[in-house]
């Protein structure tokens, strides 16, 4: 059980604990029924097939459950699999841990919390510097285990707190470019940006959208912690600087066809929202050049407008994009 | 001076208290700079121009000054104006209401009241009873006398409040045809869905909108309201009748590109959003077309994709629109 | 064969009378072909496979063909289904009413009618008073039995009359709220604004479009017959009355890309595009809510722009929507 | 008066017979009233200025007035202008046609209905053809000289014709190229596709939308002929031919947003809309190059979605199109 | 061997030479991998299922590979397809031409060819000639085998040159109608437009983009063709002509959206536009319509925004446009 | 003659050599033509107005010309301008240089070519590498001296190498960010992207769009000259990296809306483009804040879909930004 899941080659037999991550029922066009099964660690997924399932099956290998998988690793369309032999159901009192069955960050926490911390000093706003510090404090744990998304960018456990860290270093080269950018407000910015998230996403396992995500957003539910934290901070909610910070989350998705409750305007807040969106531009193309051979095109990518991307012949340096999930 | 401005006939001179609604400096050709100047009155409002100003002039008679205007009412291409013979300025302490040179909503303000009173007591869910009661006290002065719009729909003195009224019929007449739509929520929204223009506006004369009103916008600033109001009122903010008010609010405009935080995702919130736009679509074309004479075509209307509206050959009973503005 | 098809419970058999309302053929992957049917009567649709169909079966069972149904209600993924033992085709000599397969509107039509000759008396202004008549009377049968679409809103025995009941009662509410509305106009325009589709449309049975429909359409299928009924009337075609009212039944979907020949210029053009759009879509939202538990979403709602509309976990008095179809 | 008003010389005096085509009144920055007047004969149009002038001037030299005018041609700003020394109003019992001061179209009306007429020969299908014949008939005289718009294309006397006749000339050699399209529908097409102007334009002289115009529009005003012609003629207006043609003509602007009342479901129907958008086009560029100098680029035209076209310098041989108007 | 595909009746036997024109791999829910082969001669194009295919015989029966066949043709779901009795591959030592597996344009190659040279000669600008002919004879085996398209139209061998042909016919009808159009251009463009094309696609068998047809295009690529025939011809490649000409087929797709690296700017360049438009729209609809009944719609033809169009009940004349593919 | 145009003060009365940047006639009412002068020289630009000029006038202080102007700054409506007392044109004769008269970019062309020299260095690839020097060679004189446009974004003289720095300075910050782009490629697109402008734009004096640049685009220039380049250098033009550097700069404007020949499909492609739209955003934005107080909001911004950005008012060190232009 030492091998991690993605780590077994084609034809080899495995014995492994995992997690089911995802269980849909489908039936055969001779009637039978069967289970579709993604099964997934720290390493990665791979689906398997299970044959002729009741639907007693279907509750016992439901979503979120950990298994003890024994099976063979196939190749199927190009597409590897798991033949499922057997399966057995592990209970929580066996002794693991839900995070070691999801793919995390390739960065570890210490460091994005150590990171995130030292952008934190150079906010010289005392006012966004404490509502910052206010937040982070009581976020703490969902920020740094969060991913970004559901299954977008960034889709991995501290997925949203890595995604803060690279945007936070790209806002620290264009500052320097370009002096007459507010440093403290883009830095402020970037790290509440997506915070919402917190509300918005149920957590970094089996990740699904909350009723508060789906009928507020995390635009508007991080514009509220904000309110809440000024009041509890006694700050003044009409005080200008308050309501520049708020412009900055309400405005960071850039038109409101995107979710914007209003487009960006000051220049940090234009910033704010094409540092975001360049930052998830680039995770979204990375990933899927990786999975694509030099001198081909990458499949469809639906976020980005379905185009395809190349990658050259001549490409050999891109395995330092393998940490990305 | 017992005259309202716009009961001058052409050619009648009059000596009138009046307010300068707008004041702008413009250039002739042959180099005389002069002033354009709005006159306006409870009863409307009516150009003039004042010819060979100087720098001290456009001072003087600077927007949202009252004058002692001496002057004639002249035709001039199919627009009546004002010629100026001669103005004295009216220093606040020689008594007046600058509410009495603006033009106020059809239906006084404790008929308006009144109306809204009689609904808060339909609205059975007890969280929004609360919330609509009381915001309604907090910005009691503001609501029932500012406008619900700088310039487009119900721009009057006490337009807010007689949008909300005419949308609370609307939403009475349309739950009793639908009865699965819930009446306490629908008449929540109504009440609270332009409430924000109490911080987008800056008030009831000289309307303009506030740096708040830019940045954050009235469907956020209400929103803010409701979570202070919960906190004050120590209601969960978490329950789901509070995120349900709040989505109605957040997302009234229908669609992200007229401002809509979010999509509507209640039968309810369909419904506030199709009440609004009928309401200020009513509003828009019934006043372009009390200034069209039967068997014409309005003038193209801004709000309405820039249509014009035909005023039918057969009318005669437009009057009552009269109260509009 | 007294109980009705949806009466029946998860894995009771059955012998009834239903009709075939759709049958397609597919093939499974491993070579054989079966049918694909949809059974219905007035309480609703069920499906069914039919294993091992021959292309004798395919033309037997065709779309409208009423059996006697031998089987079986299971559950399948979530979904009721039809296990089929045997089936009969029932000629129609042996006394049987198409209709009674058929779901009808919740109200009977002997009250349709009357609500809308009721309407028809308020319709003040002769030409328009006799125009709805005629029409009315030429077409009386089509208009009380048609749906309103061939799937979409209303799309049931009757449909077509019963939205254009709660339309009327919609415009009594809203000209109630603005008496500048033309009362007459907007009461004309909604009785006869969709009785077109009683030639767009073949029936009230296995509904589909006709080649008229295709090719030109309700809107000026209806304006053909008040030009035919005109004339029949020996009215002035040219008079600005039976002008009005075939702007309104020509502009009434409002935009030209939702197939409007004109976009409204009458405000009672505006106003009947506004209800009409309000009552189909409160239709199709009710529809959705009741097939969805308290606290979900429903499945996406493709006339509604692909939403997914909410269901409060308080919900609990939307029965009365049941009689929607 | 033997010269034309286009063809006098800068500085040249002129006393000729001319219609003011359009009268507006402006004031000067200097307080003085003047009116901007367009004169023109059937060589075109030039613009003179009429100063201080009085109520009672604007009101004699209203548009559509016939005027002596003594006065003398003038550069201004690149555009050739009149001064006016003096006017004298001509009554219509001093002996002119107004068709005198319109400019016309290049071809001769009885060549265009000689060309027109010989088509009709041609449509084989005897329904068309008849219908095609009666509303020739019937519209005989506003059909040859119309225009075929208020300002854009062919608006000149005849253009309605004319646009006809070229689009005519198109649909037989694309019949040629592809033997597939069927001749007689697409002729049929053709010949009544904007006949519908006759009752949405006001005439030859100072044209103006008509009521029926605006609220009915051309493509929908053409099909109540055709089925009053079917009436009339006694041909079943359910039969497939019938449908057709009025598919042709309430589809020929292609997409709705351009006014078409059903997008083109017919082979020829794609055809005639694509015909008339080419024929429209030329016509427009054809008219901007006109006024523009070889290595230039033209003004901006609104038509071609505000497109400015070169004229090559290599081009010398454009005299031909200076009969366009 | 005689038979083409095509050319079997329903049940009957075969023994053939056919091409593998496309072989995907799927598998069957009950687990079973299996084939689907298109098989394809110069007659057109069927599809067979091959059951309990390993992954052998997924690499021996490629796209692309030859096949003897022996079969059964068999009508299923409305189309026709091939029982499999068993297949041999097929070497290229066993003397045959790729060609005589695809289909052709319907127009001889020496014909094509005769009628384009015919048109250089009227081509009487040198510049242009010269290009034109340089680029024909560089080109030349290309140009007239490539189809124009991967799959949608004229997408058969030669039809880049059919493609060509049809098009100077129209341009050839459009410079007899309107004189002010320069032939020279337009004969030119017509016979360049799409000559990219031979560096877009791959070839006329198992056509695929190439990477340099991905990432430059087709517009792009022949302008480059252009440039460096310009220096070949050592002609100034920025004299006018050269500009003229590049600009035609730089515009050609009219607008950015569909290609257009610029919109037309010249009367020839939007014409070359409308013309290709026009004859690839004739050529989609007239092959769906090829496919329908009479008094039926097409299947939806995605070319064509998705409409479908109608093949009315009395048309019995399509018949020459079988020879389309 | 030592102080610049804008160091005078409000009143203040100068005797300076400037151009004039645009010259425009147009009448005053009163009847009498003036010419309105924009007089330019490296401080920026200030308006005159000529009052009474002949057509003399106009020809000899036409748009380029260079004068000795005496006058008197003045305060007008809010902007300064220029009392004209009198104008002598100077010769090119009598000694100076055009570029004297024209604002100039912040960095000395020194360090902006030493930056560029030094990037050139990183770019790895032999091929990019020499095609980039090669370029950077043949149009040294303006690429060093051009604006990046003709009122947009970039310009003033050197504004093209200029805006290239700062887009150098940005990739390097993203290539240190992400270790998966390659730096060399996007270096070598930094430089060459906008490098056909030299011959889109006339010059960096009285700048304008040449026929080339209106008919071909600055993107398919520098195309043209990478294939001349190629060709020259003796490099294989179907080598992939020739080609991956034509789809850089095909690509750089994103949407073929806004001019791309070919959409990015190369992570690079992409980021040139994100990169090069920050920088002209960045741009724009700091332009219209350096023209707002404080606590406003800037006048409309074009460029930037017509928004208005704030100042906030606690911004004091923007200083910095004047140097922009």
């Amino acid at each position: 059980m030492r091998k991690n899941l993605m780590e077994y080659n084609d034809g080899e037999e495995m014995e492994i604990l995992v997690m089911i991550k995802e269980s849909k029922m489908r039936t055969s066009k001779n009637g039978k029924p069967y289970l579709i099964l993604n099964f997934s660690d720290a390493s990665g997924t791979i689906r398997g097939n299970y044959w002729d399932a009741t639907k007693e099956d279907a509750q016992r290998y439901a979503s979120g459950t950990v298994v003890e998988l024994n099976g063979k690793r196939e190749e199927y369309q190009d597409h590897p699999q798991i033949k499922i032999f057997s399966m057995r159901v592990v209970g929580e009192n066996e002794g693991y841990d839900f995070s070691q069955f999801v793919k995390s960050a390739p960065i570890k926490r210490e460091n994005l919390e150590e990171t995130i911390n030292k952008r934190v000093f150079e906010i010289l706003n005392p006012t966004w510097n404490r509502i910052v510090r206010y937040l982070l404090k009581k976020w703490n744990q969902e920020f740094f285990t969060f991913p970004a998304g559901k299954s977008n960018h960034h889709a991995v456990r501290g997925g949203l707190a890595f995604h803060t860290v690279t945007m936070l270093k790209d806002a620290e080269g264009i500052t320097n470019t370009y002096p007459q950018v507010d440093r403290s407000l883009l830095y402020a910015g970037c790290i509440l940006h997506d915070m919402g998230k917190v509300l918005e996403l149920s957590g970094p396992v089996a990740t699904k959208y909350t009723t508060e995500g789906n009928l507020i957003g995390h635009l508007v539910l991080i514009d509220e912690q904000i309110i809440l934290a000024a009041k509890e901070l006694q700050l003044d909610p009409e005080a200008e600087d308050v309501v520049l910070l708020r412009h900055m989350v309400l405005s960071h998705h850039g038109l409101p066809e995107y979710g914007a409750a209003r487009r960006p305007a000051l220049l940090e807040a234009e910033l704010l929202h094409m540092i975001d969106d360049m930052d998830a531009t680039i995770y979204a193309i990375t990933r899927a050049l990786q999975y694509t051979k030099p001198g081909y095109f990458t499949d469809i990518i639906p976020s980005q407008d379905n185009r395809r991307f190349y990658r050259p012949k001549q490409d050999e340096a891109i395995d330092n994009s393998q940490k990305l999930e």
